[in-house]
């Protein structure tokens, strides 16, 4: 699996920030994950949350939505791009590394692998927004790695209005959950790929729902490993003793912002600013 | 109440179209009421599918979004621009007023005039985005015509995305609205402002929840008598014996566009283009 692009043989100076995009503040889960594995490194996190949702817009959308955000990280200076927006990696990260030259990591391939490694029945499921249903990228890799396993995929659009909603622990997310995990369980899946980044808040009702048995995974800290894994092959850690900032960037920031951002990070934020021009 | 702006009095060619935005395809509910009452008037109509919904987002980027849309209108030779979406008509009425020289109207006055009429105990209900109930302009509308009636706003967020997913009649969506509409029931409003576009296709749970005396208030019908009443006024009307044609734009087409258009129109549509650029 190429992560690394052809163009990015050019290694950028080792104290640029780790550069972290997402449709809204659901890839700030990722950055959790990041600053647990690499305190050290400096983050810019850009949420572009004047035009969030990304997983009911078309593929052309997204493809030009996820290049304006890549642009506004490589303007604040980063060494490496992760598209934490499943939409974004499933239709734009290959346009993303063809345009840009530096690495660009995606959460499609990590969450495929780590997948494969829980399954035993070979039986796995996949729920994310229609958009990433929609572009068969999960079963692409996962038939990568195994041929025999088969997948089942099903959109669950009303899960994000949910979370932002602030209902997971409502019984009609409980509802809604039943509903649209119905032909997983009929699967038989054992392993279930939470492909959307809010997905990880509605744990605990997925796995009431699908029963203890069945394995969640959630790509974030697989994601945090392969970008630690890429900056050591390249050499490219910033080796400090002091603790990393974060800077969060987004296009738009609504009354909701500061809840949701709190739900999903639980952390201290040095800097965020609203783009207003995006 | 002025829904002419002051630089509106030059009055364009009566053979231009009506132009009607919103953040996206619900706003078809004001163009099927238009077509009914002034079915030789050429219509254009511009959704912004690309960054819907507009409902979540800061009222800096509702005005921006919203002086876009009618840039989009006035390039396609409107005589007037009719605001569908109530987040835009809370924020950025008054800004567009100021900004183009043809006549802007709104759907928020025309809303609240009729809940006005249709009430009896002064008691009313408002249901609507969360941007449109933090405006407060409903509330300021109808105080505005009868300072002793009640007003009671809830913001219903989960509406809009149970809507698209098709699940209008499902007993999750009735369960839902019990919870939202739980607070009007007690307040006892006897008339029930419908503040977004998308809710009309809710008439029937909503309703169901509220019981049969409340009045539920649907502005689309009242806007179309508005624009009949402005353009007699401005003796702007286009006269003609052929049937008005359709055009609609929309910034992003995906895939669930047709099925969606189609439950707010259910009529012939002359032209479908997407435009990319905004």
């Amino acid at each position: 699996m190429a992560v690394v692009n052809k163009q990015s043989k050019k290694i950028p100076p080792s104290n640029y920030a780790i550069g972290v995009f997402d449709s809204g503040l659901g890839g700030l889960t990722v950055v959790k994950e990041l600053i647990k594995l690499l305190p050290d490194e400096d983050i810019v996190y850009f949420g572009d949350t004047a035009r969030v949702p990304y997983g009911t817009k078309s593929s052309e959308s997204i493809i030009r939505f996820s290049i304006d955000n890549a642009n506004v990280l490589i303007s604040k200076k980063v060494k490496m791009i992760v598209v934490a927006c499943n939409s974004s990696s499933s239709y734009a990260l290959e346009v993303l590394k063809e345009k840009f030259d530096i690495p660009i990591v995606g959460v499609i391939d990590p969450g495929a692998q780590k997948a494969i490694r829980l399954t035993k029945n070979k039986k796995i499921g996949v729920i994310a927004t229609s958009a990433t249903v929609d572009s068969g990228k999960y079963v692409e890799a996962l038939k990568n790695i195994d041929k025999s396993v088969k997948v089942t995929s099903v959109a669950c659009p009303l899960f994000v209005p949910l979370v932002e909603e602030g209902w997971s622990n409502k019984k009609i997310t409980a509802d809604v959950a039943g509903i649209y995990l119905k032909l997983l369980k009929k699967e038989n899946v054992d392993a279930l790929i939470l492909g959307c980044t809010h997905y990880p808040l509605l744990k605990t009702v997925i796995s009431k729902v699908m029963g203890r048995k069945v394995a969640l995974v959630d790509s974030a800290r697989e994601v945090a490993h392969q970008v630690e894994k890429l900056l050591d092959q390249r050499k490219n850690r910033k080796r400090s003793k002091q603790k990393g900032a974060l800077r969060i960037f987004v296009s738009d920031k609504p009354q909701s912002f500061m809840r949701i951002a709190k739900s999903f990070l639980g952390c201290k934020i040095d800097e965020i600013s609203c783009l207003k021009k995006l």
